[in-house]
């Protein structure tokens, strides 16, 4: 089909969508650093993880050798309620903006969690049901997680207890009742329900919580109940493994009209979204069979790439989970109030941190004024209203859009938008109005968080 | 292809999308009632409908001849951003209810609108435009007609003005927020712009205003700004003309696979999704070709088809509209207070009406209550949080479904799935909170509004 015209969507056949995931550790030479046990700084074991997470989720985790996985059916059936999701041509844009390059965006939003995080809750809500469990419990911000999470343990008969930091709870009532239609008991954090939760509100009164409190909470209360385990939306290699579905099905749409993208863009908080879409280019980079230029694109506000350190640090705020090695800006650092949105994960996905510390991939930094600017722009020629996440990596997408307009160069570009920004209004008013203001860290501040980092020689 | 198993979603290609919208009044042999100018009671001429609506719109709206209406080539550049939407097969619906029903839905709020108001946005939006005109106005209750017309407006660079009720634009300020970041300038009503709002101000201070006071002071704005036009998002048969499209991809899916539905079911408010998507199988009905049960489905506290009366009434509670010969309420009828979401119009579509006087649809009304617990279920097996209005059709296609596990029979249901919930939290609280309540207005009350119905005698 390759000289055939492309359509605006392209939609992947049932029997074309992927039957496995792919593992991009497999084709990594050298493979991303392990977890570190906190006490021992000693790479965690199995049994060691088994207490919070669900069995064959560790088995995922740790396994940097196999390199496909297959899906089991069950989760394969699940993923054709909203899946394949659609590659789109960006023509409306590429016409508005007059540049020779052609733009293809892979949109993970037609979901109701609006955002591509239900592709791993599937899977972990599977692998806890598989192992017998009574339920898992998280914790969630803004909500896209907790609403994944609720959808998939909805489907498959799962308790789901969802740890909400309580100042979103009470901002986002919306994403709560979402969760609660699913059957999920949402929580505002710090409660009264755990230990860690007591003692935080009795420190801090009419503390608004956090997302280190709500993870502490989420994990004290996996481990102290039984039948439960604790899941988590991002980070973690299971969590790319599960996303890689995303750039597989990009991959077989795009080799499907003989499409090959000379550039990949994707918004980075935890590294989840970016990790999927671009871990088959990114195999086929690992293996000398092809090259790409892939972008990482964060928040100014929050730049653990393009600011951060390479190190070991805590997952959480709470520093109750293991140490991983990262680009990290400090586990205690949490960005400005005025940051909208998500991306505000201290950290970055080890893997993507290995390889950016490869120099296999780039990282950019973009302005929050910048980035509604280009939601906006996008919005009102392609239709869909995105999500401030998705809208770093169509800020930076348009940036190179424009450079090809300059230069006549005829590129193909491929970004990621990874959902819609329909529970995210407060901040398109802040623009709208013309109240919203760009924060950045200074060198000292960073420098302050930085200090903290835990002392590891490895 | 009719061995084939179905897949859970049909997406037709690109080039099997409908070239033309399908007018079932072309095949009606009693054409549904003219609309009446109210002072001299004479059907309404294109000349007196010019200040008002866009001149080719004024064709559709009177043509009840030509049966397949070119979809100019702009609008189906723009359907190829969002369309064609799914045929889903509910197979984890069907499983969970234990049914030998066969349910499909066309599924059509994955677009940022929400809901199939679009199609006829674009439309309407594109004619406005077409003839040469600088903007339009039109009336939002609960916002997803404002939202799809912004979406269009600033795709063709037109201005929009949308006249919101004022009670929706303080308690729903995400809807207004969506439509300010498409472009669209959101006017609380009643406003002091406008001589109707001014007077309406006057008379109740501090008033929440109503659909037909925004109508109102649209249509001022349309008829006294040059270069303006008022445009609408149901129940005109050019509406339904427009909506066609979502019967037509229904049918050309269907057919792909060899599929008949026995039964097809939609939510009724004004009529334009229900009248789209039957519209193809009620033009073979007619004809005499096929036979299929229709069901239209409204609610028990807004039921024009069930407990209304046939009979010419005004379009608008304010009175300034022309006469419509429809199933109606009587004009000032207001849902209690406690109904949530739309269909919440006092009439109905003429052309349904005139369908359904024939004898060629039923009609259903369903209780509040009964409609959020079949949304529920749907939404914890299907995935989709719909809109409470689609879940209308839920409600029924669910009942049909648990009919079908009782006699055994093996029936193809195919309901309209309208749009999503997102926007619509404040019901799901209510339900999930238990304090929603089912309020059904006594033939007392329906009686009252039916004596003030204007006397025309034809």
């Amino acid at each position: 089909m390759a000289n055939e015209k492309i359509p605006y969507k392209i939609y992947l056949e049932e029997n074309e969508m992927p039957k496995a995931w792919y593992n991009v550790r497999a084709d990594m030479k050298k493979k991303p650093a392990p977890l570190l046990n906190p006490g021992t700084l000693e790479p965690m074991k199995a049994e060691e993880l088994a207490p919070v997470f669900c069995e064959e989720l560790i088995a995922q985790e740790l396994d940097n050798d196999t390199a496909y996985v297959e899906i089991p059916q069950e989760i394969r059936d699940f993923y054709k309620m909203y899946r394949p999701s659609p590659l789109v041509r960006a023509y409306c844009l590429e016409e508005k903006l007059g540049t020779p390059a052609k733009i293809y965006y892979k949109f993970e939003g037609n979901n109701t969690s609006g955002s591509h995080k239900l592709n791993s809750a599937i899977a972990q809500a599977y692998y806890a049901k598989k192992q017998g469990l009574k339920g898992v419990t998280t914790e969630t911000g803004a909500g896209q997680w907790g609403t994944a999470l609720s959808m998939a343990c909805a489907y498959l008969g799962l308790d789901c207890k969802v740890y909400m930091v309580k100042v979103s709870y009470e901002q986002k009532p919306f994403r709560r009742e979402v969760m609660r239609t699913y059957g999920a008991s949402v929580v505002p954090s710090p409660s009264m329900d755990t230990n860690i939760g007591r003692k935080i509100n009795a420190e801090h009164p009419g503390t608004g919580g956090s997302l280190g409190c709500a993870i502490s909470e989420a994990v004290e209360v996996a481990t102290s109940t039984p039948g439960y385990r604790y899941v988590l939306g991002s980070v973690l290699n299971q969590v790319l493994l599960h996303q890689s579905v995303i750039g597989l099905e990009a991959k077989a749409a795009m080799d499907k009209y003989g499409i090959k993208p000379d550039m990949i863009i994707g918004c980075a908080g935890g590294g989840s979204n970016l990790g999927g879409l671009i871990s088959p280019f990114m195999g086929e980079k690992l293996r000398g069979e092809n090259d790409y230029r892939i972008i990482a694109v964060e928040p100014a506000s929050c730049p653990s790439f393009t600011r951060g350190v390479y190190a070991y640090d805590f997952c959480d705020t709470g520093m109750v989970c293991p140490l991983a090695k990262m680009y990290t800006l400090g586990c205690d650092f949490i960005p400005a109030p005025n940051h909208a949105g998500g991306l505000r994960y201290h950290g970055m996905s080890s893997i993507l941190s290995e390889l950016y510390d490869q120099g296999l991939m780039e990282a950019r930094s973009v302005k929050q004024t910048d980035v509604f600017e280009a939601a906006e722009y996008f919005a009102r020629c392609e239709g869909i209203l995105p999500a401030p996440e998705s809208s770093h990596a169509i800020r930076v997408a348009i940036d190179e859009a424009l450079k090809c307009k300059e230069t006549g160069e005829e590129k193909t570009i491929l970004f990621g938008l990874t959902g819609t920004g329909y529970f995210d209004m407060v901040a398109y008013e802040k623009y709208n109005d013309g109240i919203m203001d760009d924060y950045i860290p200074t060198d000292e501040e960073l420098a302050k968080y930085r200090e903290k980092l835990p002392k590891v020689d490895k």
